[in-house]
């Protein structure tokens, strides 16, 4: 496989640790800086990609800090023209590009209201970078294919590492210098998520699960299959899921659950009871060996992890089976149709 | 057509005017009480088809009264057992059933700090009625379909009053008194999309889109769609859809666009001709005669109304549409395989 998308999964390990090097001062420095001010509320201007990454920070930071935060609407700032008020918010904006019009507008509207901006881009000379009044600089190089692999682990590991500044977490920053090395291990399952991907070479729909942090890699994993297969996924909360989309499940429906151990593992239990009911057809990834047993098939991934971590883990697995499985299908996941790299909507 | 889905969605517009008398006064103590208050930002708890209302809640909020709205994440309240700082916060839950454990935990969490809390259910002897400091009563009496109709229209509309109120807007007030008008005009195109979902017999899969307000129903149609036809139905705001999702779209994929004349118009049509270039099958909702046209067909919703306002005109037309679909398929839309009335989920 010589896809620019599989090289650049590959690169993953050592990208984050490049990462922390490039920006160690610049999140000490931020953290410190917010560390003095009132923060009400967090605001998080992204999209697509991004988008998810800001759902993974909504978490940690909600969990960790015990802030609300705001996944914006960026159309209210664009389209209907209004500011929302911002003056006891911390703002921070998540573009790949840098180049994203609709998050750099919700930047200038919080720096005229006086409200601290971060933005999280891998392009320095972006306008989000010199435009926000921080930076955290993803610094991954150029990402040659569309889909998004290397830049949204490093979105996601930047707002680990400036939250576990935020807060002065030490086990969480010992959790993330262990990435690397995690990482690393996860990349040895490419081979057998190459054999298990052969069973869904005729797959044309599918379900991806999960509950709390890893509810953004559920969302990801689904647009990660769906730019790369053309495979009809959807992601959900598997708390939403018993809300009506339930009834989507049929015999042999495809189903991923991302069932790590951890808070959710009790939920995820549950939801897979049910899906077994309605025979659907499982694929399971966890680290709990009895959760395993309850798939049609499984993915173990490394133990020793929490519910912070494992994103990480399971990012990675969602894009070495989406890779797979688009080569797999004689497609290009480096050149989605109708895609382009940056997009600029506002 | 006899079904109960059928009979509560001709009930709407008699349902809205009473839904007003019976909270008329308490909408006007509620927004008084509100506006002495420093509120920082807004926090929405809900789920499933409520949690549609509350996106539809969060733009209106954010657009007329421009304070934060959080859509809040339950599972930090409950697997992770966090609180979140919501003392300057305002917290509004919505269920029909007024017994969804995961919004009861965000509301108990909130009157613990002191924060004002508004349940809008179904239920005035709910646990969320009970224990929230004001509570909007729906009152549209037993929804007997499994698919909410009249209850989410209910919340809506409870919402919008309420964010009228709190504004003291006028015009908003206007506009809203016109509602029980426009929906009865709206039923009268119920022949017209009994005739054209004929064309759709056949459809396994669909995407929804719309921007701005209208994002909530692409959510809501799709979500009435699945769970009453089983039809592969995703919603998707039109400035996400570009990034990835777009690679999706191939000849003839059946695509339902809701661009009503407003702010949204303009990157509709952008949208709208990047799907025709794309050959996709487009089924535009609109009251904009050139943007009809650009459909492979089309349904004309009334005239003169603006972005608060088109969201219920577009969301009975989604009830109208995915009944008829459910019955013409040989379905029972009451009672969707898999699913309950009530979720319980934490």
């Amino acid at each position: 496989m010589t896809t620019y998308m599989w090289q650049e999964i590959k690169e993953q390990p050592k990208v984050i640790e490049k990462c922390l090097a490039l920006n160690q001062k610049a999140i000490d420095a931020i953290a410190s800086h917010i560390r003095k001010k009132d923060i009400n509320n967090v605001i998080i201007a992204a999209r697509g990609t991004s988008d998810h990454a800001g759902i993974y920070g909504k978490y940690i930071i909600e969990i960790k800090k015990g802030i609300p935060v705001v996944l914006a609407a960026p159309s209210v700032f664009t389209i209907y023209g209004k500011d929302i008020k911002m003056d006891n918010s911390l703002v921070i904006a998540i573009s790949q590009s840098g180049r994203a019009a609709d998050a750099l507008e919700v930047v200038r509207s919080a720096r005229k209201q006086g409200a601290p901006t971060i933005a999280i881009t891998n392009f320095e000379d972006s306008p989000l970078a010199l435009e926000s009044e921080f930076h955290l600089f993803c610094g991954v190089g150029e990402e040659k294919s569309v889909a998004a692999t290397k830049t949204f682990m490093s979105q996601i590991y930047l707002l680990a590492r400036f939250v576990a500044a935020w807060c002065q977490d030490e086990v969480f920053k010992n959790e993330l210098d262990k990435l690397p090395a995690l990482l690393t291990k996860t990349l040895a399952l490419s081979e057998q998520i190459k054999n298990l991907v052969i069973r869904y070479r005729f797959m044309d729909e599918c379900f991806v699960l999960a509950r709390g942090t890893n509810y953004a890699i559920a969302l990801e994993a689904s647009l990660k299959i769906q730019e790369t297969c053309y495979v009809r996924a959807k992601g959900y909360a598997i708390s939403d899921f018993h809300h009506g989309p339930f009834a989507m499940i049929g015999e042999n429906m495809p189903v991923i659950v991302y069932a790590p151990v951890g808070e959710s593992l009790k939920d995820c239990k549950e939801m897979l009871l049910k899906l077994r009911d309605a025979r659907a057809d499982i694929l399971v990834v966890s680290n709990n060996s009895e959760i395993l047993e309850m798939g049609n098939c499984s993915i173990k991934i490394p133990d020793n992890v929490n519910d912070f971590i494992t994103p990480f883990i399971n990012a990675m697995v969602a894009q070495i089976f989406a890779c797979n499985l688009s080569v797999l299908k004689g497609l290009n996941p480096d050149k989605p149709r109708g895609l382009s790299k940056v997009t600029f909507t506002r």
